[in-house]
């Protein structure tokens, strides 16, 4: 195990330690309700958005303690974006991370009811971070609108508008890109730069929106290189629902390159945070070579 | 007009100034999310909850502006869930208000966005009145979970669960009223007593769980006995659904009784409030007999 994979092990099992402490406190009625958001919230991933978090928060000095809530309510929002998103009328997919999507198992209706669940729950742990000060409250706020119209739902809309679109533009790629994958990323690196009182807020803004691309654009390549058995999801379908991706502006090898330039930008913009950005280095690799 | 309506009107149209001036800042892109949400938020309705809580304010004296976020953000949750219940694989109801339901105007991919964009933008809300000081983050909080896991959500997906049980019993019924309907009332009659230091707090609680009760369970009684030119909506579907109704456990008689033993609650609870509650006891007795 290289030190990278070794200090994203103890993140990823920092954060599962506050998820399980959640799902075995979840105990809503009817049990169906909390069944369903306890399933997608356990059936694996890779936790991104949470590691992503902490190792913000440790560059910062920043305890994990201080933003556990703050990854546990962006993972829920992560989750229930899934969860909505694999709707019949949305993504229509029916597997997630290698299991049954939420609505094949539980029915759409009660997937609908687990994503506004998860959204709903995720602001209810937000509020009560709002009492240990201001700067609690601009954090939660700012993850808020980082989820809501200006950002996250944003992308998902503009997603679904130009599907089909015959002409592909940049400026209307990376408005989806920036707001459907970017903007929970960016709450990552934000939160803990508001906590320590904006410290790099600008560096860690900038650095979220480009990982956030390079997410998105290895998600695009993925959908042609990878497979079901690497990804957990279908594979291919972009192409079939004329979906808004990279691959269709720059091509297959024009997206490559594309990346690396992402990969770049992310690189640089860390060579101006003093600290140890050796994970962040790392991580926005992984994140280029990831296979699933 | 009687004196009640007159004050019933004023609540509104200040509620209505409010949402006015929200919809008429609400410029996120792309166009079409922003126009979903306008189209459900301004097609109509009693605004209920906003006009019982500015009359609780009043009672309570708790100025109107100080209310005015916690009625809008309400409102929005409100409307929200309006949007997700009428989908095909909830409620599937094509008319709301006498106009096409969202999903209808937008298509389904759309209309769940536009809920989970009004859902997120309630709370984007809400963080900034928590900067009024603790009390402000107590009352959103309660706001919060009256929509949530434990409130308006449980309710929902018990009313799903429960479809075409043959047998309803009168603790099941109970769940589904108090929480799908009146959890969100409760939100409307609280938030005020939060901000007055829990002033009366049990009594409006107490006042809202059955006032809710009593506005389900007219809204059964007017699906059986109601026209789609009173309601804007289709009636006799509770019956064709099997849906879990006050009419199924006490019939229509029955439910009538009930719907009076509701109201004496309702009236017999004010008594235990000072001041001047005629307002609240004229809502009462809207809410028993509305036709709409």
């Amino acid at each position: 195990m290289t030190s990278f994979e070794s200090k994203y092990s103890e993140y990823q099992s920092a954060f599962e330690t506050v998820l399980d402490k959640f799902c075995g406190a979840l105990n809503c009625k009817p049990s169906v309700l909390a069944d369903s958001l306890k399933y997608s919230l356990t059936i694996g991933g890779k936790r991104l958005r949470p590691v992503l978090m902490y190792a913000c928060g440790e560059l910062l000095e920043v305890e994990n303690k201080k933003l556990a809530n703050y990854a546990l309510a962006l993972e829920l929002i992560h989750t229930y974006s899934l969860i909505h998103d694999d709707l019949p009328d949305m993504d229509n997919d029916d597997f997630r991370r290698g299991k049954p999507a939420n609505h094949k198992v539980f029915g759409t209706g009660n997937a609908i009811l687990a994503g506004d669940g998860l959204l709903n729950t995720a602001y209810s742990i937000l509020f009560n971070e709002c009492f240990n000060g201001n700067e609690h409250i601009s954090a939660s706020k700012y993850l808020c609108d980082c989820a809501g119209i200006d950002g996250m739902i944003a992308g998902q809309s503009a997603d679904l508008l130009h599907e089909n679109d015959e002409i592909v533009t940049e400026e209307i790629l990376n408005f989806i890109y920036e707001n459907k994958t970017s903007k929970l990323i960016l709450a990552s690196t934000v939160v803990p730069a508001i906590l320590k009182c904006g410290k790099y807020f600008s560096e860690l803004k900038a650095f979220a929106i480009n990982l956030g691309c390079l997410f998105q654009l290895t998600d695009d390549i993925l959908d042609v290189e990878g497979s079901f058995e690497q990804l957990g999801k279908s594979t291919g379908k972009d192409k079939i629902e004329g979906k808004y991706t990279g691959i269709r502006l720059y091509g297959l090898d024009g997206s490559k390159l594309k990346a690396d330039l992402l990969t770049d930008n992310c690189l640089k913009i860390l060579e101006g945070i003093e600290g140890n950005t050796e994970f962040l280095k790392d991580l926005t690799y992984f994140v280029r070579q990831r296979i699933n």
